[in-house]
């Protein structure tokens, strides 16, 4: 050996050395700019993680789209929230429950982030039509019969389904095309009290020579004589008091228009698929995402099918292909879960828990009172089940508190008031599909309120009711948050 | 030194050899999972970028809502173009140049890839509303006046901008809007032909009581002392024939709303900001986005600014929310390249040669001309400036050729027949704006039939001429495409 070797083996270890260093300088540099594989869609993963990574307390959250503070968009906190972070809790901040916005299915979609993750490519479909010439993705529209299939909620064999933007932009569709083509004939839009109250302003706001709006079915229940179509809106679930409504004008020149925001398992037992003409499906109320304005209509007649397009198309050319896009993600996420199954048990077990809770509170109370619901077998689940429905349907039992809409909000509730609903405000709907936060202080404030009630009965009361009601929520002190 | 030197040596070039090892190892292993610091959305980036690698041979493209074949989606191939990765060209095909799709800016897009990638998280925006209560984006509306201000094709200042699911819903909206509430009165709708037939045939679809479509501007100019309202569309530059039109009718009781889609420097020089009280941009036919469905309007009168407001809310309930989130990363992507400059730059130049081209074919005919085109000193340029229009408005020159649609229908080009904008069929719309493969398929067509014409005249002609061509047309061999 000696020398010879000893150089061989510095030579060696120079040039392992050597590697050692390239090597390392090469993960280095690589693990910084290595893109795992990822070529153009990193910078954009990149910038959505951050934004989804930003701190909002559990009370907000920021969105790629927000108004930006620096290089980044600032939290949006929820109802009561505020500060930089949304850790700020408002004492005197009423609880909001007047919309139906139902982030109650956000915790859902976080836990599935990355099944639920879309990357759009900035050639994504740019032009107007499909393959097949149509502006309705033959894709999604396999998915929606998948998801009826699964949930046995709706018939859609040998059915057409027509997109909208939204069940809204739907709605009105179906009444154009249900109306007859015929010269100076309109036809009659009806619908039963407590409604939704879009159906008669839409319906007056388009003020089409087509068709009228004309109050409510009961005025017309003796008139099926008339030889004009009168089309009746049906929701059912209903929007406000969640009952599982039929039509109730029956006869040939009636048509019924089913509205089935909230014909899932969140929050009714499935008694049967609907088989009916024309039902109208959102998936606001489904996934969640009311903001992408996504509905479809399952229409069993092929001429209102082809109006129903026709409306589209005129209307605003079909539904936003990018929506369709995200609308198809959505339900391919929850399709490859628990065959289709895992959001009905999150979102039911949600709306029960919401439901015990707020029943426990009322329960208590003879100056308040929440709708009945009714339980029926659920073809979905094989068992029998009890209704929790999207609203509480509360009610002011005391002859004086005919203004319970005011009884609430100077407790510090936003409910809506039950004429909105073309009933009164005798009755409020309570929106249970909030976030957590915004139900959470509805139950708080509920409680107060109930809990006066209780001091009064036991007490003899103060003499000055709902004014001292009105100084308890002034006084709100926060509670520790949950979340 | 020695064996002592030898064995330390020895020792460490083991060491060193095992941590190349250790190195490379790493190396390997983390070269596949390594995320390079990505978790959530790493799968969604892979999954899109793995649609955009499919080769569809430049005639076509894999979209991630396209209709799978295995586990991939298929090429969606242009006109003419079929087979798995869209290389098969059928000769007998015709040039399909029928609709106004902007597919000329795709390439442009795909030039951009990473920086107008959108990663959209699952829980991305579910609710109605943003911050401030209204359903339309703030950061979106403040780059839209960002971009008018770098184009100066509009006044933004002091107006309000409306959000719609393209123009088309818009126009429908300001019609409503600018139509008086006052019962039994009916305002007029009208146009100047050539136009764009969507403004009757909405008009008369929605058949509104509080409006009416009555024809053609021309009888209306003398019918100045009217009292009901006459509401004028002006689309300008002008669909079919891009000619920079003004509103015919002017007096108190007229209202002008301009469609401006096509006022971007693509296709016509700016002449000046429109200043007027009304007018509609949208997304289609700027970055060509035309199935995203986005557009906006500026109006300058508050009531009529609330009116459409109300007609977006009962109609739709705004614009999708994942729509203006894909709205607003194109615009920063302009935004953030050459000053907002670049993509004008592109549009213009690939519609100033599509021009030359079609120019240089039809020049030498005497049986079609191509409408003039004017000059303009553009505020965006700086200098006089041609248009560049989106579509050409071939007229057949022939006496006999009145139906000039179906001369061309027979050499191969479906055009779009001028009785489809209030014209007669002696001219055709030639959509200029869809793919290369399009427009090549269509300067191909031309020249054959422009070939046939002068080889008629120079040789005395076979006697049999459009028939001839027809005969071309069924015998034609696909040229080497260019793409």
């Amino acid at each position: 050996m000696g020398n010879k070797s000893l150089s061989k083996h510095s030579t060696c270890l120079v040039f392992s050395i050597l590697l050692n260093f390239l090597l390392f300088g090469y993960n280095l540099y690589f693990s910084t700019v290595d893109d795992g594989g990822l070529s153009w869609s990193r910078g954009a993963a990149e910038e959505a993680e951050a934004v989804a990574a930003i701190s909002c307390s559990g009370h907000g959250r920021a969105y790629l789209d927000g108004v930006t503070s620096g290089d980044l968009p600032v939290c949006e906190c929820n109802t009561c929230y505020g500060g930089r972070d949304c850790s700020k809790f408002s004492p005197s901040c009423s609880a909001d429950v007047d919309s139906g916005n139902p982030l109650f299915l956000e915790p859902y979609w976080r836990q599935r982030a990355a099944a639920s993750a879309l990357v759009v490519s900035g050639w994504h479909r740019m032009g107007y039509s499909f393959p097949d010439g149509t502006n309705i993705s033959p894709e999604l529209e396999r998915h929606i019969r998948q998801l009826h299939a699964v949930v046995g909620n709706a018939v859609t064999e040998g059915r057409f389904i027509v997109f909208g933007a939204g069940s809204t932009q739907l709605l009105n569709a179906a009444v154009h095309a249900l109306s007859p083509d015929v010269p100076s004939t309109s036809s009659t839009v009806v619908a039963t009290a407590p409604f939704y109250p879009i159906y008669e302003l839409q319906t007056e706001y388009f003020a089409s020579v087509d068709f009228q709006y004309q109050g409510d079915t009961s005025l017309w229940i003796a008139g099926g004589n008339s030889s004009s179509t009168i089309i009746e809106f049906v929701t059912s679930p209903n929007n406000p008091d969640g009952k599982l409504n039929e039509a109730v004008l029956k006869g040939p020149n009636f048509k019924a228009i089913y509205d089935r925001a909230y014909y899932w398992p969140h929050f009714t037992p499935i008694p049967a698929a609907d088989d009916g003409e024309l039902k109208i499906f959102t998936l606001s109320k489904l996934t969640g995402h009311a903001g992408s304005r996504f509905g479809w209509a399952i229409v069993k007649d092929e001429d209102v099918y082809n109006k129903m397009l026709m409306h589209m198309q005129l209307n605003t050319m079909g539904v936003s292909r990018d929506t369709q896009l995200r609308a198809l993600k959505l339900l391919k996420t929850i399709m490859a879960e628990g065959g289709g199954r895992t959001i009905f048990d999150f979102g039911y077990q949600t709306m029960k828990s919401r439901w015990e809770k707020l029943r426990k509170v009322v329960s208590v109370s003879k100056r308040f009172s929440l709708q009945d619901v009714s339980s029926h077998y659920c073809v979905f689940s094989g068992r029998v089940r009890e209704s929790s429905p999207a609203y509480g349907w509360l009610k002011c039992e005391r002859e004086e508190e005919s203004d319970c809409y005011g009884v609430l909000k100077a407790a510090g509730i936003i409910g809506r008031g039950g004429s909105v609903f073309y009933a009164t405000d005798r009755n409020v709907r309570l929106s249970l599909i909030k976030t957590r936060d915004d139900f959470d202080l509805l139950v708080d404030k509920l409680q107060k309120l109930v809990s006066a009630e209780q001091d009064e009965e036991e007490g003899g009361g103060d003499g000055n009711g709902i004014e001292q009601h009105v100084a308890n929520v002034t006084e709100y002190q926060p509670l520790r948050r949950r979340m």
